[in-house]
Formats: C-alpha cells, sequence, structure tokens
C-alpha cells in the first residue's frame, strides 16, 4: 500500500539539515581555481581575504570538505522561516492530466521572496564573526539586497546595497523593504564611489549596470575599515549554503520514499540550481544513483546554451577575480527582459564543470512562454511565482506534458525560488501583449566572446 | 520536562479542521438579525437569495449548528496553503527581553497575502455548486478581491470585481494579481452600472468609495443571470469560515498542552478577529476557559471603541440590509490611513454583540505607533506585516513590555493576517516622516451617527 503523499511535505525542526553538502567534494574534475587577473595565477586565501571575510574564504577554496556544520545561530535563523515546503502539485497535474508526478521545493515564502536568504544569513554571521562593522554589496531586481538587508538586520551590521540605477527607480517598493530592515540603499553609478563618480562623467544620465554596481561595492569594501564584501550567487561559498534546499528536499522525498527522475532549475549565475541539485548530484557523481538534470536559462541570456566554456572577467569592471565558466562575455549586456535574477553573463564555476562533464543538460526558453507558463501554474497551484523560477516551470510543464504523451509517470521536481509580487509590471506587459522575446544573434555573441582574456 | 515548542508549530494534513466553528451556537444572546430596510422585519432566507448563494444564506441565518462541515473540495484547496504556521516568536521576545512567551498565527503565506482565501474559496465553492457562472465584489485595498480571484479561477467561475477607483490608479500591482487570476476589475464609480453613472454624473472627477463599490457589485450581481454577490467580511458566514484559523490555532497549542492567556486581532469588520478567537470564544461562553480578547482597532476609524452599537446599513448606498453593530454612522468617512481593510464604519454583529456583552475589550491605536511596531517586528522576525496586521503587532509588543516590567510570563497569541508587499508606499510615508495620525473629532463622530436609521 502506498503511503498518501500529502500536498506539502515539512520536515521537523529536528529534521533539518545540520551541516551544508560541498559538491565539489565528490567532483573528480574540480571546478577550475579563480584567477587573479593580473598574474594569471590561482587566487590565494591571502589575497581574497581583503573583499571577503576569512571563514568564506575558507570555504570559497575548499574543494575536500564534503560537509560543513551550519553554526547554530544560522541554523537558528533558518527556523524563522524554515523548512521550506516540498509541494506535490496535485493540481497541476490534473490540469496538465499527465501520469508524471510533480513537485516543487518552494523557497519564497520569507520576505526577501526568495532562497537567497539562505546564502545572506550565512554571510552575515560569518561577517558579525569576524568583528566586521557591516558588509556592501550590489542588488538588480532587489531580491538578494533584500535578502541580505534581513540577515543584516538580524545580527545588527551596517548594510550598504548599490542598486542599479534604473531598478532602484523602477522598483521603489523593493529599496523600501531594504530600508525597513534599515539598509542604506544607493543608485549606482553614484557620487560616492571613484569608479560612480567616473561613469557619471563618462556617460552622463546613464541607468547603471550591475556590473558597475558591484564594482561600487567593491571599492567601498575595500576602502573602508571593517566592511567586506559580499555576493549572491555564482561563488562556490553560495552554492555550499544553498545546499539546504537540496538537503531538505532529499530528506522530504526519503521520508516517503520517493526517488525523482528529473529536477529542474532555473540558473542565472547558479545559486538555486547548485543548491537543489547538490545531494543528488553527489549521489550521481558517487555512481549511486542516477537523475536527470536540467538547467533553464532565458533565451536572451542563454550562457549554457549558447556560451563559451573559458576564463572570463565576473563583472563588467573587470576588477574581480577571472573565473572559468560558460560566458557569454563580461561584456555581454542581455536585453531588458523581465527576469533581473537570470540576466548574467557567466555562470557557477561549479556548475560549468558539471555541465562541461555531462552531468546535466540546459535549455533556454522564450520570455513569453515562461510568463504563459507562470500564469497557468498560478491559477491551479495558487503561488504567483517570480519570472525567474518560471522558467523552472516552464520546462516542468513541457516534461510533464511529454509524460501524457509517452504514459511515462515520471517523477518530476523543479526548483521554485520565489514570488512575483514586486514583478507585477512585468506581468502587466505579458497581460497587454507588450512583452518581446529578445534572442541575441549569433555575431552579437561571437562578438562578445572574442572580448574574452587570454589564459 | 517541559517540551521543547518549535519555532514554528505546523499542523499534520489529518489534524486539520474537517469543521468549521459557529461561534453563534454557543451565544446566548444571539447576534442581532439583519433587517429589512424596507420593513424593518428580519430578512428571510428568501429575501437574501437574489443576493447571495443559497447555502451561503443558510449559514448566515444558522445561529444553532455549532460544527459544519468543510467540503471535501474546500478542504482540498486549503491544503494548498494550508495549515497555517503558528509562531512563537522567540526573536521578538528576546528583543523585548521581556517573560512573555508570543504566539502568532500567520495567515500571509499565500498569494492573496492574508486570510481572505479561507472565505473566498468556500463562497466561490458554494457559488460553482449552485451552477451559478460567476460572482460580483468589491475590493479597496485589494486583498479581499485578489483572494477571490484566485478562488473563482479555481472553480472556474467568472468573476467581477469593483475596484474603489483610487486604489485600482494607486495600486496598479494588485490589480494586475486579479488579472492573473483572470478577473475583470472595474474601476468604480463606472459606466457599467447604473449607480456608477449616477455617481459620475453627480461627482465628476470622484476618488469613489467603499460604499459605491459595493453597490455597483451588488447592482450587477442582482440584474444579472447566474450571478451572486460576495463579501469578505462582517457577515456572519465569512467569520464562520475564518473559524479554520482558530480552530487550527487551537489545535497546534493543545498538541503542546499550551494555554493562552491573551488573544489579540485586527478588526475592521472582524474576519479574522471573529476567526482566530471562535473555539477560544466558545470555551468562555460555555464557562470551560477564560481568555483575555482585544480586539485593536485604527484610532482614525473606531467603531467599538468610540461607535454606537445601533442597527445601520452596511454600505454607504444603503442598498444592503441593516445590521445592529458598532458603527460611526454608514457615512462615516474614515480618513485615508493605510490600512484600507480596518476603514469600515461598522464592525460584525457577532462581535459587537460578545463585545456589548463583556466577553472581549478593544483598544484603538494610532497609525505612526503601528508602523514603528511593524517596523521592529520586521526586524526580528523577518516577516513584513500588512498594516493592518500591525495593529495587532503593536498590542501585542505593549502587553510584552507590560510583562517585563511585571515578571508575568503571560502566553500571548495574536493574528498576524497577512504582508505588507503591496503597502511599501505606506511604508514610504512613515520612513518619510510623511505619515499622519488622523483622530474624528466628537462633533464628527456625533454628526455621522446623528443620521442613524430609526429602527
Amino acid at each position: 500500500m502506498a503511503t498518501t503523499i500529502p500536498y506539502k511535505i515539512y520536515l521537523e525542526e529536528n529534521e533539518m539539515p545540520k551541516s551544508w553538502y560541498n559538491l565539489r567534494a565528490d567532483m573528480k574534475n574540480k571546478p577550475a581555481p579563480l584567477l587573479n587577473p593580473g598574474t594569471h595565477q590561482p587566487m590565494t586565501a591571502e589575497e581574497l581575504a581583503p573583499v571577503f571575510c576569512e571563514e568564506l574564504v575558507k570555504q570559497e577554496l575548499d574543494n575536500d570538505t564534503a560537509f560543513i556544520e551550519i553554526p547554530e545561530e544560522i541554523r537558528s535563523f533558518y527556523k524563522m522561516y524554515r523548512p521550506s515546503p516540498l509541494v506535490r502539485a496535485y493540481c497541476l497535474e490534473e490540469k496538465l492530466q499527465t501520469p508524471a508526478k510533480i513537485y516543487y521545493k518552494f523557497e519564497g515564502n520569507n520576505t526577501s521572496g526568495s532562497h537567497k536568504l539562505n546564502s545572506a544569513i550565512a554571510q552575515a554571521y560569518y561577517a558579525k564573526k569576524q568583528g566586521l562593522k557591516g558588509v556592501t554589496t550590489e542588488t538588480g531586481a532587489g531580491q538578494w539586497g533584500t535578502a541580505l538587508s534581513m540577515a543584516c538586520s538580524y545580527f545588527g551590521l551596517d548594510c550598504k546595497v548599490y542598486m542599479v540605477k534604473v531598478s532602484y527607480e523602477q522598483k521603489p517598493f523593493r529599496r523600501e523593504v531594504m530600508r525597513v530592515y534599515g539598509a542604506s540603499v544607493t543608485p549606482s553609478p553614484s557620487e560616492t564611489t571613484n569608479i560612480g563618480k567616473k561613469m557619471l562623467a563618462d556617460f552622463p544620465g546613464t541607468n547603471g549596470s550591475l556590473g558597475c554596481a558591484i564594482s561600487e561595492a567593491v571599492e567601498v569594501a575595500t576602502s573602508t575599515e571593517g566592511y567586506r564584501y559580499v555576493l549572491g550567487s555564482v561563488l562556490n561559498q553560495v552554492l555550499l549554503h544553498q545546499s539546504v534546499i537540496g538537503l531538505e528536499t532529499k530528506a522530504a522525498f526519503d521520508k516517503y520514499g520517493i526517488k525523482p527522475d528529473m529536477i529542474i532549475g532555473c540558473a542565472g549565475g547558479g545559486s538555486n540550481l547548485g543548491g537543489l541539485i547538490a545531494p543528488f548530484m553527489g549521489e550521481k557523481l558517487r555512481g549511486e544513483a542516477d537523475y536527470e538534470i536540467i538547467a533553464v536559462e532565458p533565451r536572451s541570456c542563454p550562457s549554457f546554451t549558447r556560451g563559451t566554456y573559458a576564463y572570463d572577467f565576473c563583472d563588467t569592471g573587470m576588477v574581480c577575480p577571472l573565473a572559468k565558466m560558460y560566458t557569454l562575455g563580461s561584456g555581454f549586456m542581455p536585453a531588458p527582459n523581465h527576469a533581473g535574477g537570470l540576466r548574467y553573463h557567466g555562470m557557477s564555476s561549479t556548475l560549468s564543470q558539471l555541465y562541461a562533464d555531462g552531468y546535466m543538460t540546459a535549455r533556454s526558453v522564450a520570455q513569453t512562454d515562461v510568463f504563459a507558463a507562470a500564469e497557468e501554474f498560478a491559477r491551479v497551484e495558487g503561488i504567483l511565482p517570480a519570472p525567474e523560477s518560471s522558467h523552472a516551470i516552464k520546462v516542468a510543464i513541457d516534461e510533464a506534458k511529454k509524460c501524457r504523451e509517452t504514459g511515462e509517470e515520471k517523477t518530476i521536481v523543479f526548483g521554485l525560488t520565489g514570488t512575483g509580487y514586486f514583478d507585477m509590471y512585468a506581468y502587466e506587459q505579458f497581460h497587454d501583449g507588450k512583452m518581446e522575446d529578445y534572442i541575441p544573434s549569433d555575431e552579437e555573441i561571437a562578438a562578445s566572446v572574442a572580448g574574452l582574456p587570454q589564459v
């Protein structure tokens, strides 16, 4: 007799993960190291220390320790909004008339509106532990900035957010949430940094860019006593913290003896996907189980599906270390789609290596198809998804429809990374038929990757 | 040895309530009946049938049945977003350095952002069951309209929402959420109804009002084949559905052998408060237990604390039945505070009777104090609360501080009805020091209640 699966599987508090899982420990081909942009030698802990907290540098460089204990203070914070539910999408299944069993891990039930909080609280904790006064960061769409503001508020750290100017002006409510949590939010470029001043002088009236905001945040962190810079995706440390998503997902499945066939996640810098798949990929790497793993990216910013696997700058300003990754070139300007969290030219080095080694596949999807899937999902499952998350929804629905054709009873799980409450302008564009699908030309991508650094 | 109380108490699916609890069954003094505005005789089921669904009319008039089974279809929907967590506010307790134990029942983890969905899905279900094509309603701040849109989408019902014009224009994102769920949203007053046309002719350029939007929605419902009108608060039927909040709260407490001393809820029309307190008040009415129960209302719209207990119209247009309630007069125009859900001139008849009989107390609080409490709460508990919910937070914090003085270890529970994601403009006003506290004068209230109907 099969146990009936509830709509939502919640772990008990004492079943929550006590350690993060470091996927790199099980990789035969380790992700390529960060390189010093000047010497092209692997970055050392000493070189990284002025930018990042000590403990986070350790985590960034640690390719060997499989399990890293989650400090008690972070676990306490996790308990305020975790465990997140693993939801059985019964209503979506019925709507699609599919024999597939669809699950999603929902990370949106916290005020930051996304999974970003999982790493924000860890990074704030280590900053506090090191005795720092505060941290700096950049934010585009605003989810990461919000998450970091919440985390800093909790530990009494100062939080300086550089928000891309166009987002600052178009998303005043995101900015206001950060203010509730006591963060200072500065539109970038700004007069508060040298690089900001230069940008304003060179490009008067510029809307700003994520690349410039990163550069400003790094400049402030490295030039202000007691501050460090923190980042919400791409880095190994972030994937480590986000492994809590996958660990909870796997524990919830294990409680009911379920083994998913397919794991789907949206991918911008890779923080959510890397976290969701971590323990499953671990089993796959160790040859203990097999899973079909699919990264979904916007057609307008297709780093996995159309990028080049090479060393590149992580930021447009070219002040950060070089990372080997699937990249469209650090000068690539993604079209203004509505999934700000996926508009990144590169990809996590760890995921890039796994993709290069054939452990996962990737697909790119068009924006209007994504919003159609989002709306279909919202109407039956109740949750209004973030545009980023909806990339995964789109592919999950596609796969469930395939099962309807073939009769296969696949178990599909996808990451529902967040909610779309601050993205209603995008939904409005969609409803009013004003949404466009941007697809970069081959020439555009070729021109951009032609500028990759010679390593 | 005391059991350790987790941060969040979740019921299992099979522990969720299978029946709603009808508080009226245990009241010795029943709430006064609705009266026909023409004859001043109690409204009959026949008279109510053109406006409301048959089953809902039954529930509205049933003062005797204590438990009414929740239909299986509604329970399935509840499982998508319920049980809601009963949260132990450990971080708030620590921040306040209070010996009080603070809990809150959090109803904001669904896309409508509030508890309104609990009744919306019930009302949509009965409309569907009766074979109707659709329902009409009004919405001010937009939470109820959103909840009803979601519910109608689930059951494939048409949903026509009349949204107060000023909200329609100032809250385009709320409107857009409703569109995601397929509702038609019309700014009120509109050209689609006779009363709307009259309002537009008499008051060109009017911003609209909740009273007018109700009248338009009722006109469309009663003049369109296959439609009925639905309402999100005030009515007995709504309190019945919302009892799911209190039943879950009590079940969660019972699991850990906890008996709260004090129950606090915000009160506009009474839907949340009436639901939260239902089973506790039942025990109190039956003499089985005692609880201190506190309604919190805005100082700008103080129906309990400064209103008159008398028959009044439920709407400004005076087309609805008369209800006996604490009222400021149906012509009372509450100042434009930022808790739209609490800007109602009257109060649930059931709660009014209980208040008159001394089973509960009430307090009014100033808006700026409410937002200060909201921010204090958000920073330690993570959740960004709705302005409405923050009224309860304010009094819970006040009471916890009293415990700090007296050393009492009171167990306090309050209703956290929803999230404030669509209220960031209000938070901005607060941060920028532009928020005002409106207090109606004695003369203003006296003039308004002078116009009460003679019954």
